[in-house]
């Protein structure tokens, strides 16, 4: 382990968290300031601490793949330590377990709160707390796509070949390339969206806030009642269209952008990931039409909205589904073990695994006809490698396993079994809200203390796909 | 495929339970002889239908590797057709949709029930019912030792080399042989446990029943209240030893009682097995200790009992778990998935597919490690084969799929999340009590028309390990 050079970096990022908060402090003035204080001694803070930490650990050794690991996880707990300084600070969140859970939902595109009263929050930590979503999601996709494949994690490991960026076992040369470019089309998504909810009569405070939480599929909102609040069937339609976007494996829109118009169709897993949410909006919406009063266009509307915010593990609500009956709430909670497409900001099991998952159901079912055939996993007309479909199934069960486990530790901390196992399901799917009382009209306050800790640390779990935190535990890593 | 030579063997077995049911005919005669006419009609009918088909299907080809899916799906559901026949005949279960959730329930050893007043059967049918249990059993047994492996599918194929039988295409020469091995074994263990219980105070009719439920891990009893019934410690630790036993690779009990004094300890998966029961027993009892107000040795005595039960997939009850607080609950609709070792008469995903799944998990993650290295899954110092472990891996996820398929059904049909999923877990895993309306104390007499058949389908696929029914579904299946 290159701790130094793991510093190093960590260290550069808190500094780049100072700087980033600076608009916080930009909106907290032009509000009437009274978070002011909290934000300019957090970002002192940062810039203090981030740059001793950058000078004193300069001259660092090349990173190994090893370190990759620790580098990850250490940035996005640091962020979130220094992240959660200003609402202690201010009081807005007395307690530093709520502040923690707070900025980890934010940093790892969760959306889960412990705010009972949102529009309490004075408008600059407001604005600090949906720009931990932008940030978080930001690191995402350049992590998915140009850095975990390279330490062998996450769905994106599929298209190695295809994506822009580095292939060797180094940590450094052409991911800086990779990132100018996806965040390149991250920062123009984020504008387009922006201006669109203005153009819905959205503050530019909100629209920014909204977008930031659309764009990371992250949800937290600045609202009470969520998108719910604007009762403005284009605000949300373009939420919908954006959530879905931001859902997408973020090279196609590079490819899309840079003159590939059929980027997207002839991407399997986009085609899967449309029909999948096309089909299952018409079924939810059937459930809606069914178990509530409305008529069949509203049912749709909030069905559209409903499974798309939860397919990509977003988590904005315009409509309570707890009240679409036992099967309607039952898919929801499933819904949220999908995500969107690897490559893209959305959380969960993603896609791409999905497919593999059920591809490799199949083909075992034909093994069994031909016992002596060979049939290999396929995907669009191209061989899966073995090693690819077992390192899948293996994320797939580990999920599971942790979801299991996490779900018997919160029933064992006094949760009922529904909210027990749905808090975990939202947390470590990074989607926000789950059923019983952590449900979509409702907030984790009063989770106990160690069951807040619990699904922060899934929080972490699930945002860096798995095996990047677990792989700290294994007696191996620590081996010379 | 070779319909004739199917049908042979089915017409077969049915003779051969029409004979079976002759001793449900001496326990009517005896206690009266109400249900008498409805036995014998189905004993005719078994007689003739099973005859005539027999005798008409004589000089069957050589079955192939494909009938043998055909064969043993058709004898379940044939089985199960005349076996539900007294209990209409009779009157006792007026529907037929009813008769035959209780029949499948007994030939696939669930012992779920839709009685809600078990002791008002009369005996000769309260016999019968508990003896399609024991005929599963057997029937199971053999199935998964001798003829399952042969179509690759189960548990056992871990162990091919290691087990009396054929290994080669044909489906004939030496499965006579190990059944009748098996067989020994299973009646002789039978007859102990009988013994036993005849000693304990039961009278012959309840302890040849109780040994029926628990042998083949069913766990119909003859009693509303099933062993909570008797109150007794002595009769309790019979039936709890017993369920172990029954949830036991049978041939470890062959190899044993030929003389192989370490055949127990010597195998990985019964090692796992009694580790895992004893450890789960603590933190059950700690778990009943810590919410109901019994003292320790009370906890101790229901939380070994009502563990071995679900463990094993029997389903007696002497205490209803839903009084244990959410996490005893949720730990008791987990421990419905994992069933006994391979070769048992346990149902669910059982234990040898748990240990290679979780090993696989742990492989995955030293190969994140060592990215170049090969490392194989291995047990007990064997290596597993990829084939193996990936034909287990989609078992696993196979079961799942259907798991939560068959929950949004069951929702969808209105009933509620908890007893929507328990009663697919209950019936898909033939463990027969579930939580909620289905929970231990309660029945299934409530569930609508649809959702029994489709809970009955679910004992059937759970019954014969998913694969052998799923198969006669794929459309390669048919081609010729």
């Amino acid at each position: 382990m290159n701790t130094r050079a793991i510093l190093h970096i960590v260290a550069l990022l808190i500094v780049f968290e100072g700087v980033s908060m600076l608009t916080a402090v930009g909106f907290s003035l032009y509000y009437g300031g009274e978070d002011l204080w909290s934000l300019l001694i957090t970002v002192a803070l940062c810039f203090l601490c981030g740059g001793l930490f950058f000078f004193f650990t300069r001259g660092q050794a090349e990173l190994k793949l090893r370190d990759g690991f620790a580098v990850v996880v250490c940035s996005w707990s640091a962020l979130t330590a220094f992240g959660a300084l200003p609402f202690v600070l201010s009081g807005a969140i007395p307690a530093y377990t709520d502040a923690f859970f707070e900025t980890m939902s934010g940093f790892s595109t969760t959306g889960a709160t412990i705010l009972v009263n949102i529009e309490a929050l004075p408008h600059g930590l407001l604005f600090w707390r949906s720009m931990t979503h932008w940030i978080g999601g930001m690191g995402f996709v350049v992590l998915s796509i140009a850095i975990l494949p390279l330490l062998g994690v996450g769905g994106m490991q599929l298209f190695k070949a295809e994506v822009p960026g580095p292939t060797k076992d180094r940590l450094s040369p052409r991911i800086t390339e990779t990132a100018k470019i996806l965040w390149g089309v991250y920062l123009l998504l984020s504008v387009l969206e922006t201006v669109l909810l203005l153009l819905g009569g959205m503050s530019l405070f909100d629209a920014l806030c909204h977008t930031f939480g659309t764009m990371a599929t992250g949800g937290f909102s600045t609202k009470n009642h969520s998108v719910a609040h604007y009762d403005s069937l284009y605000i949300e339609a373009i939420i919908i269209l954006f959530m879905f976007i931001a859902g997408t494996n973020f090279s196609l829109h590079y490819r899309f952008l840079s003159g590939k118009r059929d980027s997207y169709r002839l991407d399997r897993e986009f085609r899967f990931y449309l029909q999948f949410t096309l089909i299952t909006i018409l079924i939810v919406a059937a459930i809606v039409y069914a178990t509530t009063n409305v008529h069949i266009g509203a049912a749709l509307r909030s069905a559209a909205f409903q499974v798309v915010s939860i397919i990509t593990t977003t988590g904005f609500v315009t409509d309570d589904f707890e009240h679409w009956g036992h099967a309607g709430q039952l898919i929801m909670v499933l819904l949220m073990f999908i995500g969107g497409c690897a490559g893209s900001t959305g959380g969960s099991i993603k896609i791409i695994r999905i497919m593999v998952v059920l591809k490799h159901g199949v083909t075992e079912i034909s093994k069994l006809l031909h016992p002596n055939a060979l049939i290999p996993v396929r995907l669009g007309g191209r061989v899966v490698s073995t090693d690819v479909v077992t390192r899948i199934l293996a994320f797939f069960i580990i999920y599971l396993i942790i979801f299991v486990s996490g779900s018997i530790c919160m029933a064992l901390l006094g949760l009922d079994t529904i909210t027990a196992f749905s808090s975990v399901a939202a947390t470590l799917g990074n989607v926000g809200p789950g059923l019983g009382l952590v449900g979509p009209t409702d907030h984790y306050a009063h989770v106990p203390w160690a069951g807040k800790w619990l699904l922060t640390f899934f929080m972490l779990l699930g945002r860096l796909e798995i095996y990047t935190v677990i792989v700290l535990f294994a007696p191996d890593f620590w081996r010379k």
